[in-house]
C-alpha cells in the first residue's frame, strides 16, 4: 500500500486496493485449495465456483434479465469489432454505426471488412467533441443492428441515454463505462466491454447477449468466434483467462459489498467528475474542456491549457507530484484525467489543488 | 507457501513458487511504479520494459533466429486453429495435418471451415497411443504448410523430433511442451502455444513466426486475426493481456536464472518422467501406460489400473494425500499425471511412493 500513486491512466487503470490486497493474500494458496488461481484447472470445482460467482454478481449488479447470456471472453473490444458483425449479420442485412470517436470508427472499419454497413451518424467534423442529436441519427429500420460506443475514452464524450432504435437490436461497446452506473440491459441486444477500465485487468472481455440473437448466428463460424458455441460452453469452450476472471469477480464483489451497488457507484462517479469539471469551468478559460458540456464523460475528463508548452510543463510537474498518466491522446492533445470506478475521490481533489496552484504560478 | 499441494493438472498447471512469491510481493507496487502491473498503461515505460524483457528472455531461451517475430496474443491455441489457416493459406493451397490426438483433430476441424485441408496421417485407429512412422505420413509437396501437435496432453504422446517436411513450412501446436526442452526454431515456419502449461497463466498465447510467411498474409483480414498487423504493432495493436505476459516473463527469468536454461530443464523433465514410467513398467502390469514406449510424453503420463473401480479409489485416496488432478481425460480413462516444467521432482517421488503402496494394499 505504501507509495501508491494516483494513476489517471485511460486503461488498464486503477483497481480497488482491497481487491489487490485480497489477490495478494491468496496468491500462493487460494482459500485452502493449495494452489494459486493461476495454477488451477478451469474444470476444477474451485474455479467453477469463481466463474459462477463472478457471473452471478455481475447479473445482480446490472440486473441482467434471464434471457441474456453472460460470456467471459478474450481479445478485448477490438476482437468484438469482428465478432459482432460475424455473428449478428447473418441474413445479409446491413448494420448501422453511430460514430462518436475513435473506438466507434474502429468498430466500423472492421465491420466493413465483413459485410454491408452504414454510417448512421458521425460527429467527426467537430473532432468528436459532442454527440449527435436524435434527429442527426439516420437509422435503417431494416438494419441487423445499430452499434454505438457509450463512452469514447479519447475524446471524453459519453451518452447519458441510449439512442432510440425501435425494433432494431442495439449493440454497445461499453468498454469504458461498463458497470460505472446502472444500465437497462433489456434495451440492448448485445453489450460488450474490455475489462481493463472498470471491471478488472486486461485480458478478459465481457459480452452480454440476448438469447434470440444467438439463434440466428450463422453455422460453421470458427469455434472461438461463435457466440453460440461460447455460450453453450459457459465461456469454457477452451481455457478461459482464469486469473483475469477471478480479479473481475473480486471487483464485482467490491462493488456490491463495499460500494453498495451501481446507483451508489454512479453517484460517486458524478461527484468526482463534478469536482473536476467545476475546476475547469471556474478557471476563467485557463483550462478548456474538449467535450461540450452536455456530453461530458464521467470517466475521461479531457481538457487543454493555453499552450502546448504549458501542457507539457503541467504533465511533467503533475507526474513528479504523484499524479500519473495525465497526458491526453494525440488526437485531442492536452490532458486527460481518467477517473474510473476505483479511482479515489482524494485523487481528484489532489488534482484540482494542483491545477489551481499551477494556474496561479503561471499567471 | 504453507499447505501447497502437488498439482498434477494438465493445465492450467503448477507455476514456480518463486514466481508466485515475486508476483505476490509486487502486487500493489511494481518495483516503485506505485501501482500493480494490472493497473499499468500498456503504453507506459514500465510495461514496455516488461514485454520487451519477456520477449528477449524467450528469444534467448529458445535461440530464436532474428528472422522470426515473437507475438503475445490472446484466445489460446484454439484461436490459432483459425488464425493459422486464415493467415497462411493465402494462395488457395491445401494444408496438411498430422493427427496424433484430440488437439490435432481440433485444429484440423477448424481449418476445414476455411479452406482445403488434407489428413496427412492419423493414429486414431489405435486411440492415439502412438505416433505415425515417417512412411505413414503422406505429404503434399505443394501444401501451404504441414501442421502437427508436438505433444498431445490427453493421450500422452510426444514427438521426439519434428516430422521432415522438405520445403513446406512446418507449423506446430507446441502448447503443452513449449519451452520444456530446446527446439531448433529454424526448422519451423510457425510455432504457437497457449501459455498455461509451461509458460505462465491462461490468457496469453505465444506465436513465433518466420518473417517470410507474414509477407503472404492476405489483405483485409480482421485486424485482431492478422499476424502481420499484430507483428507490426509489437503485440500491442490493442491492449495485450498484460498481467499474463508479466507472469510469463517471470517464468522465463526463472528458467534462465534458477534452472539454467532449456538443456537443464529438459534433463530434469526426462528424469521426472523416467521415475514415473519406471514405476509403471516395474509394476508387473498392475499399472499400464497408454502410450507406446517410444512415443511417451515427458509432460503427461497416462496410465490405467486393473479396473475402473480401482482407478476411482486411487484418485480419491491420492487426492486425500495431497496429490491432486490425477484423473485422466474421458477419451482415455484412467489416470494422467501432468508433470510440466514447474512440477517438482519431489511430487513425482511422492506419487511413485503412493503408487507402490496402493498396489501393495490392493494385492
Amino acid at each position: 500500500m505504501t507509495d501508491r500513486i494516483f494513476n489517471f491512466s485511460a486503461g488498464p487503470a486503477t483497481l480497488p486496493v482491497s481487491v489487490l490486497e485480497q489477490a495478494q493474500s491468496e496468491m500462493l494458496n487460494y482459500r485452502g485449495a493449495g494452489m494459486s488461481v493461476m495454477e488451477m484447472s478451469h474444470r476444477s470445482k474451485a474455479f467453477e465456483s469463481i466463474i459462477q460467482h463472478a457471473e452471478a454478481d455481475l447479473r445482480s449488479l446490472l440486473s441482467i434479465p434471464e434471457n441474456y447470456k453472460v460470456l467471459f471472453l478474450q481479445g478485448g473490444a477490438s476482437l468484438q469489432f469482428t465478432m459482432v458483425p460475424m455473428n449478428l449479420q447473418s441474413k445479409g442485412k446491413s448494420a448501422d454505426y453511430i460514430l462518436t470517436g475513435s473506438w466507434g470508427q474502429g468498430a466500423f472499419k472492421e465491420a466493413k471488412k465483413l459485410g454491408s454497413v452504414r454510417e448512421a451518424a458521425t460527429t467527426a467534423v467537430s473532432n468528436f467533441n459532442r454527440l449527435p442529436s436524435p434527429d442527426e441519427i439516420k437509422l435503417d429500420s431494416g438494419a441487423a443492428y445499430v452499434h454505438f460506443t457509450s463512452n469514447e475514452t479519447i475524446f471524453g464524450v459519453e451518452f447519458d441515454e441510449e439512442p432510440a432504435t425501435g425494433d432494431v437490436p442495439l449493440v454497445c461497446d461499453m468498454s469504458s463505462d461498463f458497470i460505472s452506473r446502472p444500465v437497462a440491459v433489456s434495451k440492448y441486444g448485445l453489450i460488450y466491454a474490455g475489462a481493463q477500465k472498470n471491471a478488472g485487468p486486461a485480458g478478459a472481455t465481457i459480452v452480454i447477449v440476448r438469447d434470440d440473437l444467438l439463434e440466428s448466428v450463422p453455422d460453421n463460424l470458427p469455434a472461438m468466434l461463435d457466440y453460440r458455441n461460447l455460450a453453450k460452453n459457459g465461456s469454457m469452450y477452451n481455457t478461459p483467462p482464469c486469473y483475469a476472471i477471478y480479479i473481475c469477480g473480486l471487483v464485482f464483489k467490491w462493488l456490491i459489498d463495499d460500494v453498495g451497488g451501481l446507483e451508489k457507484m454512479h453517484a460517486l462517479n458524478k461527484e468526482k467528475a463534478r469536482i473536476l469539471y467545476d475546476a475547469i469551468d471556474s478557471s476563467d478559460g485557463y483550462y478548456r474542456g474538449h467535450a461540450e458540456k452536455d456530453c461530458r464523460s464521467l470517466m475521461n475528463v479531457t481538457f487543454r491549457l493555453p499552450s502546448e508548452e504549458l501542457e507539457n510543463k503541467f504533465i511533467k510537474e503533475a507526474t513528479a507530484a504523484g499524479l500519473d498518466g495525465l497526458k491526453g491522446h494525440r488526437s485531442v492533445g492536452g490532458l486527460r484525467a481518467s477517473i474510473y470506478n476505483a479511482f479515489p475521490k482524494t485523487g481528484v481533489e489532489k488534482l484540482v489543488e494542483f491545477m489551481n496552484e499551477f494556474q496561479k504560478n503561471s499567471g
